[in-house]
């Protein structure tokens, strides 16, 4: 079963501070790094957490605001200057490869290896990248500007093959492949053996969802449904209902509503209003609804 | 006299760590702040140190590298979401404003505020700015792309006025801004009373000066006599010093010797190349030539 870790490298919202630096985090599965939003700084915490660069290829920007990509031409500067070869794939609307590329032409002349765009259509659920083990997709939010959250699946796994059984039933191993993806097996004698009988369940691929910024949507329940790990975005507390409704934000306890009706394995909260020092009163209103909930802090890895 | 302080946001060079943040300055005169080089996070360092920006009016870029400048459109950005007024002037090469404007246009729509840019001439020894108490010029550099530093000087004071002899020779009050300025006085009777007998000498008006990126040039002794306060990067030791040639940077020996020629004040070493954690090495070799010298730390804050 791979293995899914999310860090966060901030959990602030629109003002950085020590404490808290602007939107960013690694989600780590197996040995691949993907980049989701790049504030301000992100670079400097990849280094202070001592965070692998070499597996960094992927960097999926949420929506263009300041706080979720100012991060990014510091960060394709450094990976310059450090001599990086291999592509660095951005995700992200449209606009901002028309913001960042001639930041780059200026800043980065030479550059060791290329940044390619790859502009998203946030308003609808869209697979943006796969691989043999993993597809990542978007998931429309609801901003003050065109925004969208990210879906990570892992692919449906093999079946286990029981090799005993195998082995009882002489099975050649060219239909092994088949029976490992669900085929039953005839015998010689013409007798169906049930694939049950051949292997046993797959681990169940794991899946980890990032919604933010986002108002909490319920249209999106059925995307998110039994998800492992959900990041959610809870910019305010409840007693500032209103200024999140305004501001096309969430308080903790909405996207703790949005976790319980997707059956989620796991709430994630962060991207706080910097009114917060402490976010207890956030996770407080949000285990009302949702027990298995976790504030983000700059520093925390969690396990999905 | 006017209190000087110059404050290290970051005194890191090329890549920023957690320790060292890329290059920015706040020099503060008397309730001024000027900020120099404004590297990714400057605005994080400002808000850890408490520094005040309503009367942050005027940020100097040495150089369009982006360890000097990449945290300019976060600063500027946060400054329109605290709806600042007034306006904020940036002195810096042309080539900055055709970068920056479009990202101001797209990221802080309905500025609050207007960002003033005055392209300035870095081959040159020019005034930038000036007003009643205080006169900026550029100090041309030679680094690896066009480079300049910044000569921050008080005017000159007035004389201060003894006031028992102002008194004895009953001087009218219209003349004490001339006497002020080095006049002397001539009484009814025709008698010359000499300036000296009426007045004590201001205070000799402070100077700091500050030289990065750039290799150590002679040639701004002259421009640099008597300096207060000299910060002159010091990006390598002794044993790196054809690194540094090769890059246009200088070695903190290199630093200490402009000092002496200068016979500054105080010298101020920073911009590290990231392969230095501590720097005493550096400190000790610029010591063996000028003893005075200091190690800017992100975070440290010099009286000069």
């Amino acid at each position: 079963m791979a293995k899914m870790t999310l860090t966060v490298l901030g959990s602030g919202s629109a003002y950085p501070s020590e404490k808290r630096f602007n939107t960013s985090h690694i989600l780590s599965i197996d040995d691949k790094n993907f980049m989701i939003d790049c504030g301000e700084g992100a670079q400097i915490k990849l280094r202070q957490y001592k965070i692998k660069t070499h597996n960094l290829n992927h960097i999926f920007i949420s929506h263009l605001h300041g706080d979720h990509c100012f991060g990014l031409i510091g960060l394709i500067s450094t990976f310059a200057m450090l001599n990086r070869k291999s592509n660095l794939y951005i995700h992200a609307h449209a606009d901002l490869e028309k913001i960042l590329q001639p930041q780059i032409d200026y800043f980065c002349q030479q550059m060791p290896y290329q940044v390619v765009f790859n502009p998203i259509n946030p308003r609808k659920n869209t697979v943006i990248f796969e691989d043999k083990t993993i597809q990542i997709s978007t998931i429309p939010l609801k901003h003050s500007i065109p925004s969208c959250g990210f879906l990570f699946e892992e692919k449906t796994k093999n079946r286990h093959l029981i090799a005993d059984k195998i082995d009882f039933y002489q099975i050649p191993v060219k239909q092994l492949h088949l029976i490992k993806r669900g085929a039953d097996f005839i015998t010689t004698d013409g007798e169906l053996i049930p694939n049950s009988a051949l292997t046993h369940e797959a681990e169940k691929p794991k899946r980890f969802a990032y919604c933010s910024d986002t108002i909490a949507l319920s249209k999106n329940i059925p995307l998110l449904h039994d998800i492992d790990g959900l990041y959610h975005e809870a910019t305010f507390a409840e007693s500032e209902k209103d200024r999140a409704k305004e501001t096309f934000h969430s308080t903790a306890l909405q996207a703790a509503e949005i976790a319980t009706k997707a059956n989620a394995g796991k709430l994630i909260i962060g991207h706080y209003s910097a009114r917060y020092g402490k976010v207890d009163k956030l996770v407080e209103e949000a285990k009302t609804v949702f027990n298995n909930t976790f504030a983000a802090e700059d520093g925390s890895v969690f396990e999905i």
